[in-house]
């Protein structure tokens, strides 16, 4: 069975490539670069799901875009999370969080997401894989 | 430099127990079953700031509390996140998430846990690593 984007994910979400394993995505939202990778693994809904060659590459993937957004963006803190309570498909979150954005100390899960056009398209800019 | 746990996390932990890497603990919450595990690693906030060694370590042990906490508690879905935005030491809680739980489908983080001892006491014997 080939894998398939989640239209909700395809719906939400803005392409910024391809790894090795995941397709890589920005979430836009202007307020926090937020980046969605998802593993191009059919029927998976949890990390421990994946073989354990795929954990490790996932591992991989987590660490060189959370490090591309620590240069790129100096957050003061990485959030990183697999929740997937409303879209099924195994999905993790790298979210770059400043004390004192509008959810801080708390999760940015539910907020409101900016919506400064240009702002977006400059986050997509900076995190497009070359591929 | 030794690894000493973050004051914050020693008070709101019950042990659980030691792996490879990580102390394991419970978050006393009746409502969620809920893991946290922190790698006994010095002054480390991120996740890619462990070793490549360590991150596949991190991964295994990720892996098998899920499996664990799945075959036990039978949760609709698991949360698995890195915040760490009120406790810099790096910290990965792994939730059991249910339909209609108190926060479903959003994120638990900053809810009211549950306070039924009995409930606590008995997530904390099913846990429990033999070491």
């Amino acid at each position: 069975m080939s894998f398939e984007l989640h239209p909700q994910l395809e719906k939400d979400l803005i392409s910024l490539g391809k790894l090795d394993l995941c397709q890589a995505f920005l979430l836009p939202d202007s307020d926090n670069p937020w980046v969605v990778l998802v593993p191009e693994i059919p029927n998976i809904r949890e990390v421990h799901e994946l073989s354990k060659d795929d954990q490790y590459k996932l591992m991989d993937e987590i660490s060189l875009i959370s490090k591309k957004m620590e240069s790129k963006f100096s957050p003061d803190k990485l959030n990183v999370a697999a929740l997937g309570n409303m879209v099924p498909q195994l999905h993790i979150h790298i979210i770059c969080r400043y004390k004192g954005d509008k959810s801080w100390p708390g999760s940015l899960f539910g907020s409101v997401p900016g919506e400064d056009k240009k702002k977006i398209e400059s986050y997509k800019e900076e995190l497009q894989l070359q591929n």
